[in-house]
């Protein structure tokens, strides 16, 4: 066979030749834009053009720090097409983190959304390479900014040619974008995406989702979050018409309203905007969901009862995919397999409230962490779920510590803890250090939240391990109500309910009730921060 | 990211373990044989086995000769997973070809189906290289062969273990299997397939041809022509239900059955097939096709008052593939994109009768014969067609002559002439050396044919080049009548029938009527062996 790389390459001309006529749509608060996969290819080529006049050369990074809009697609393909690294900035991170990330990457040039840039100003002076910023605006006007030098995106591609010649022959093992994961213990850690892998991932992945090119997709998790968990590349290779929504997705009237109108097929967020989602419908929010066949939720695990509401009461099918940005990220997907199909509504709900099964082209495995051997597929014994394929890294980036410890005997270990059913269907327990061990028996925390989440008047619940003297570890579990239950809701009302939904030692003898679970810079519940604050308050007032 | 191999290995064991319930049917002349691929996979496992008792080492040649069943199936992957390749040789060659190709891949076992190893019988003196004779046997009894040593399949692998550890830390450009074009002239050419082409090649099939995990697919195609067009492997990768249907594939009355009581969804053959079924339900054949989704017909152009037919008669979505030996074999697929919904079934036709638009993953281009220039999207402009991608060979095995022929500047030089249209959307015109040049004017013999076949009394029309003293080349037509017309059919009515659908100096002044057109092994038109009979017939009978 030929010795044909796989480049993100061949899916932009793909796109470009075969669905020229096809939409990506772009939406700001002051309106809607929308252009042409021919427009969008123009602008992406005029994008390398310009890079390569800055002198960016094969291998350099070259950061964004932005929302989902066209001109971070156009920044998603110009940049690894023409050889350099996109290096995608979670701008949700704290200053410390992202002088950390920018500097150990070595950007050279920040393209910034017009939205955020103030952001970056305090920390300019801490930025040891980067030699030029680029604001990504759509109202075309400067804003008033200290970043220097500085230019306007569309002014910095303006003169540039509408035709590149972008590179082919080249190895499909270069480096193509780069993503540090959002820490919450010691710096962050990057991973660096090579062509080989996103190509593989984008038609692993579209098998795996079933996703069809007459299927519109809107892209809600962030750019910078695991590559959007590398659906706009699956996209493109589909000419799939693509939504970006920008900072809507915060404002579930618009999401509804961006839904409706662009006659959304596919979706893809994290369990909190499902949340608000939820919420906005149960408060009777106006929404046409008609065009809706599938919504992807990753990132944390969804609580079964809102998948179940959504299911019931709104008609939308909620699947949840599970991986991370180690594994770029699909590793599971909690899609029913065809001879299921005769099972009750309730026990497919089931399905989807799982991990769900490895993807093919994958190897996937659960390690019992006491005897170090491979877990039965029984749905009871536990393992740590390790990965090894052509999509998942192998090490972190310039950081030999971090990666000897994650990435071992060719896998990747991903802290995480699961059982695996006889039908290959994965269920998180939890993280392999949050796990809880009272008297010699595991507790999982993650189980114990949903459970806690299914009460009425429970809005958020995360689950930590209390010291105790007598059990080793107790649970103490961490509530924020819904607003409306905020002065009636009982500790003791609480551990009633949980009376017929786990075992009786589970029942957390400790409840505190929160204004809010602190989280994660990608949304996940910040266990180590909630450590640190709610477990010192109690012991301080058991007085030890 | 990790350096894992792309290796049919995961797809196999992938289906074991997450679809271990799913079937493998298997329908033979005395019955229906069904087992799941858990225990496919055990017997795929001491296959793998009974090879290295046998001393087949890495990259070792072992040859199938059969249909279609699970046996072959067992054969797709334990020898290429074991290390060894698999060489699909086409039941239908020739004697000689037979020898030659047998010997060229230097096969050292060939397993032969019972119902056609007295095809070997008279060749087996010739062979060099074959140890050892296997024969395929569903019915257990070993045949009164001349062939030896010679074993039962079943007898060979029944003492191996279920379990074989596959090795995984290999290579993914290893070669897995090796086919042979039918040549019609010279000898046939080798391409040897890698695990890596072959996995791309199922993922790309996959998400092009929009196949799904509850599809029950129906391999019509040979085994042995171009790996089933690769469909098994895409298949397994997907732990969907296959059925293998033997012999039966010429019996329209037991396709169909095999169609109703299997819930077949999609099915894959070459026009001739569709014709006889077509044929039978014209005939008022029984059929139940409420499972079908889709058919896609390949190997050569299917006419479109067939596609018509099946669609606006029958319900059946027909789409064509296009494809060689040399591309594994998909290039392009007939498909229409999402916003030719709107379109009219007729419009919609048009787009199923051309071969298709190239799929993700392939660079296409036509090449202007007489400019060298890359045409343009027109639908006017005629080019051979070039591609090149990773499922693509890059040489003919064994043969530097050809392989400078065939495989120049990084592109594989089909010998096929198309058009694309301003959607992409190629339209095969002809073969570079079958393409008629009357008067300095280009004649499409495709065309010719389709636009002949169109006629209600024909069942088959060739159409090769006349020499013409005053116009260089004039078509001559060679039609078979359907059984009914083979009185009444003549000449002028066809050229009468034409006047409104080609050009009138397309008209053939020349048409001869034939009890059937030599078709080659894998049932294309021989125009070789047509232009030596026909030809020397009327050239004789005009006195040169």
């Amino acid at each position: 066979m030929m010795n044909y790389p796989l480049l993100l390459t061949n899916f932009m001309q793909h796109a470009a030749k075969y669905y020229p006529g096809k939409e990506i749509v772009s939406v700001y608060g002051n309106g809607t834009f929308r252009y042409t996969y021919a427009d969008w290819y123009k602008r992406t080529s005029q994008l390398a053009g310009a890079l390569r006049s800055l002198g960016i050369k094969k291998g350099d990074r070259v950061a964004s720090f932005s929302l989902n809009n066209h001109r971070h697609l156009e920044l998603y393909f110009g940049v690894p097409c023409m050889g350099a690294v996109l290096h995608t900035l979670n701008i949700r991170l704290s200053a410390e983190h992202l002088v950390y990330i920018i500097n150990h990457a070595e950007d050279r040039i920040l393209f910034i959304d017009e939205d955020v840039y103030f952001l970056i100003e305090p920390i300019k002076d801490q930025l040891k390479t980067v030699e030029k910023y680029v604001i990504l605006s759509q109202s075309g006007v400067m804003p008033a900014t200290t970043l220097s030098p500085v230019v306007l995106y569309d002014d910095l591609i303006k003169e540039c040619p509408e035709a590149y010649e972008f590179p082919v022959d080249r190895d499909e093992n270069e480096p193509c974008l780069i993503c540090y994961t959002s820490a919450t213990t010691g710096d962050p850690k990057g991973v660096v995406y090579s062509h080989r892998g996103l190509v593989l991932h984008s038609f692993a992945s579209s098998v795996a989702l079933g996703v069809q090119e007459k299927d519109c997709a809107l892209h809600i998790v962030p750019m910078f979050h695991a590559n959007a968990w590398g659906v706009p590349f699956a996209c493109t290779m589909r000419g799939m018409k693509q939504v970006l929504p920008g900072r809507q997705i915060l404002d579930m009237g618009s999401l509804c309203r961006i839904i409706a109108e662009e006659k959304v097929a596919l979706s893809f967020g994290v369990p909190t905007i499902w949340i608000m989602l939820h919420n906005y419908l149960e408060n009777g929010g106006e929404h046409d969901f008609s065009s809706i066949r599938q919504l992807f939720s990753g990132g944390s695990a969804m609580p079964r009862h809102l998948i179940e509401s959504f299911e019931k009461k709104y008609g939308v099918i909620i699947a949840q995919g599970y991986g991370s940005t180690e594994t770029s990220p699909l590793v599971t997907v909690s899609v029913p397999k065809s001879y299921m199909e005769t099972m009750s509504v309730d026990e497919k709900i089931d399905i989807r409230t799982t991990a769900g099964m490895p993807v093919a082209g994958l190897d996937v495995k659960l390690i019992n962490m006491e005897t170090g051997k491979e877990a039965r597929m029984d749905g009871k014994e536990m393992g740590e779920v390790l990965v090894r394929g052509p999509w998942i890294a192998s090490e972190y980036y310039k950081d030999p510590k971090q990666s000897a410890i994650s990435f071992r005997d060719g896998w990747f270990h991903t802290g995480d803890i699961g059982i695996m059913s006889k039908e290959g269907y994965v269920s998180l327990v939890d993280r392999t250090k949050d796990l809880i061990k009272s008297a010699g028996e595991w507790i999982s925390s993650i189980d114990l939240e949903n459970a806690i989440m299914g009460f009425h008047k429970v809005m958020e619940a995360a689950v930590i391990a209390l010291p105790d003297d007598k059990w080793l570890e107790r649970p103490l579990a961490c509530i924020v109500p819904k607003p409306d239950a905020a002065q009636t809701i009982t500790k003791e009302e609480i551990q009633d309910y949980l009376k017929d939904k786990v075992a009786k030692w589970w029942i957390p003898d400790e409840i505190v009730f929160l204004a809010e679970i602190p989280k994660t810079s990608v949304g996940k519940f910040n266990k180590k921060k909630l450590r640190e604050t709610v477990i010192s308050d109690i012991l301080q007032k058991r007085g030890k």
